[in-house]
């Protein structure tokens, strides 16, 4: 009988996040206020999120401490545990020993609520009475909801109609969670009416819902508004997963060649990877390796600019890998990958080449996590079987070169509230998306004459 | 930062599974054969059972080993954590120390496959390749698709139409795992083909489905029939959990007051319990509590009696509390209690008064599990409610006793594919099913006329 999972007990869970900002080989572009074009300065975030979390933002401290209180909720499921995957090794019969850190343990099944907590918590000490927030497919609304439950946030989230119709399981997880949740476009906001007046069967967008979320939390004092991923916070936050893997490498004597995640918005994939890159900074050889979809090819076909992060141009201008704020991308089931742009701190760390993305299309996506379910029994989200088919492939690599290799990967979450999606697949349903050229180009029109970083 | 987590390396788990048969106090009632009225030989269920679970189902050896591709597979989420449910307590503001074992973390979401992977394993040794059972809410044939997917086997699931109609997700999640799941009745066997000519619009019910899947099993040299509770065979397996949950103890020098778990079928109370009656049995001081729910009282209002298993009447007759085979229970939503008898290990505990029995609501359990749900974060399974509403009670008993207690419970499955029924709760829609006296005397002429144990 081999040991198959490497756990961490309670207390030798981490005591601080890692901010990768101080360790980075060249100084990140700034975000820039859209009128201006100057870089923005915290007050001007002051009325949207609360000041404790724009201090976080901006931060250079390399490690910053994790409140008792945060930690006390994360022991709800955390320390995760760091599984050896041998079952699938077996089925693919390559040269590779896979070890994934199992993130869907927690309540509402994925690694959404390393953040949530932490996010409910400083704006409960900094006076903050409610939380406004979008959601597409539910999985950062479910963990906000849980969260601000926990802190006696009230929280409200604007979650995409169409999403809001087809996936009702997530809306319930939010309402037993007591919080509220609006199919968006709404009337509760001048945004929502607007659309809802051009277009009252609209389906909704995370844009509008972006919109309508800030909107809302804008017009009101005592709330502010929550981001599920793509800001240095969030990531910072999402640390506390690779600095768990990391200990769990120590005490098994391992260290990890490949480090791989699904990427969207990229809090995930930095979660797990930022303190592994931190180690490659530091001159220790490891690939770190980023899988998006091929309908979302942000970080392998997208340029390297100033966007905006949302869809209706309320937010400053990022740098970062973008194919337009304009950019639809098509209804895939991963509907957590589905963002125009990418995490600034994950651009970056591609533009220097420390990280390396790859895109994966839907079928090769699937086709991987259901062999994955098949073998180790969990099943997986769309988002993360996107990293699963990334294994299959740097398997089949070693293989080829005959090369012994311990992947590292991050599993973000479990497909239970999915299952449709396996159902579509399993019947042939499914489609692939990869985008053309001329697609590219037009999507990328929409950030025409912005300045370039 | 107190430890709220008690968990085992993978080389502590237990490698022995505990059979309580031989420390009973007093003998148990054979199983009776319907035609004869004398007890069941093991050749008598050869048809239907490979012999190795037969001779399981019959051993009278206090300890079992677990073969090591079992303890293979149980290491994909075993050993499960023991947990503090101090955000629980905080709530209900009571003198109790609550521990919870959370068999929500297997990739089906229950406690199903401690049964399910060994059941495959034994089916396969014997040369078995394929197996035929049923379910109702989906929670059973799920765990057993998964089970037969790993050690390659075929599996056949009748699943109870209106459950395949109204729960697609399980029907999906079995699918995923490559099982095949067909609605019940079905024109597959000449017992669903009767009942579909007489109604071609029958709902079905388990009754029907066990026919079904035993017609079909006993039809097939190569195939046997498998059940996911009530048999002495599946209660053995589960006591994985009971017996890591010792340990667990030990670890952290502490003994529970009180032990307790829903029983519908009895294999998640009886394996967590069953360790701790062991004790009891030896004299140790502990209460072990049985929550079944108010709408089929088996133990609380049903006499011990021989009945059939089923309700099709194709089963030995079983020593066990029971509202008579004929009985309906109302649709509740914890479709894992509505189940007529009771297993007869746990109907001779009961009958000993080594183990008591309480009865709730659906409303009841409803509010108690969505007290849990909104400060552990974690959501229960309607069937886990009913114990977690057991543990309110408990606990209000402490504070009013002014004495405090360890309680320990099993946290049996989590609730997301069942949140419609939160929804339902959360809207007013859900009802309440107390029997009437005149209701059970009704149900009960099923069994008039039959052996008295």
């Amino acid at each position: 009988m081999e040991q198959v999972k490497v756990i961490l007990a309670d207390n030798e869970i981490p005591r601080q996040w890692y901010n990768i900002l101080p360790d980075m080989p060249t100084p990140m572009h700034p975000p820039l206020h859209p009128g201006t074009g100057k870089p923005v300065e915290p007050q001007d975030l002051a009325a949207v999120f609360p000041m404790n979390l724009i201090e976080q933002e901006v931060s250079t401290q390399s490690w910053i401490d994790i409140p008792e209180a945060v930690l006390e909720k994360y022991l709800l499921w955390r320390p995760t545990p760091l599984c050896r995957a041998r079952n699938f090794e077996k089925l693919l019969d390559a040269p590779v020993k896979i070890y994934y850190k199992n993130e869907g343990v927690s309540a509402p099944g994925s690694h959404k609520p390393n953040t949530a907590i932490p996010q409910a918590y400083y704006n409960k000490v900094f006076g903050i009475r409610r939380i406004s927030t979008e959601t597409g497919a539910g999985q950062w609304g479910s963990a906000l909801s849980m969260a601000c439950r926990m802190f006696g946030l009230q929280c409200r989230v604007f979650m995409v109609r169409i999403s809001y119709d087809q996936k009702p399981y997530r809306r319930m997880m939010m309402s037993t969670w007591g919080a509220e949740c609006i199919p968006s476009p709404s009337d509760f906001t001048r945004a929502g009416r607007r659309i809802l007046s051009d277009d009252p069967e609209s389906p909704g967008s995370l844009g509008i819902a972006i919109s309508e979320a800030i909107e809302d939390a804008v017009g009101d004092e005592n709330a502010r508004y929550s981001l599920g991923s793509v800001l240095n916070h969030v990531l910072l936050h999402q640390t506390i997963i690779g600095l768990e893997a990391h200990r769990q490498f120590e005490k098994i004597g391992e260290y990890p060649d490949v480090v791989m995640g699904c990427a969207g918005g990229g809090s995930n994939f930095a979660g797990l990877s930022l303190p592994f890159v931190r180690d490659k900074i530091h001159g220790r050889e490891v690939s770190i390796i980023a899988a998006e979809p091929a309908s979302c090819p942000t970080l392998t076909r997208g340029p390297f600019a100033y966007d905006f992060g949302d869809t209706a141009m309320t937010t400053p201008l990022l740098p970062m890998y973008t194919l337009g704020h304009g950019f639809i991308p098509a209804s895939i089931h991963a509907g957590g990958l589905r963002y125009h742009g990418m995490a600034p701190i994950v651009s970056h760390l591609v533009k220097e080449g420390i990280v390396q993305a790859q895109a994966y299309d839907q079928i090769e996506t699937f086709t991987a996590g259901l062999k994955w379910a098949q073998s180790e029994g969990f099943i997986p989200a769309p988002e993360t079987n996107h990293v699963i088919a990334a294994v299959v492939r740097e398997a089949e690599l070693a293989r080829q070169e005959g090369k012994e290799k311990v992947i590292l990967f991050n599993w973000s979450g479990h497909g239970i509230i999915d299952l449709p999606a396996y159902d579509a697949f399993l019947s042939g349903k499914l489609t692939q998306h990869a985008l053309t050229d001329e697609e590219i180009r037009e999507a990328l029109k929409s950030i025409e004459g912005y300045p370039k970083p």
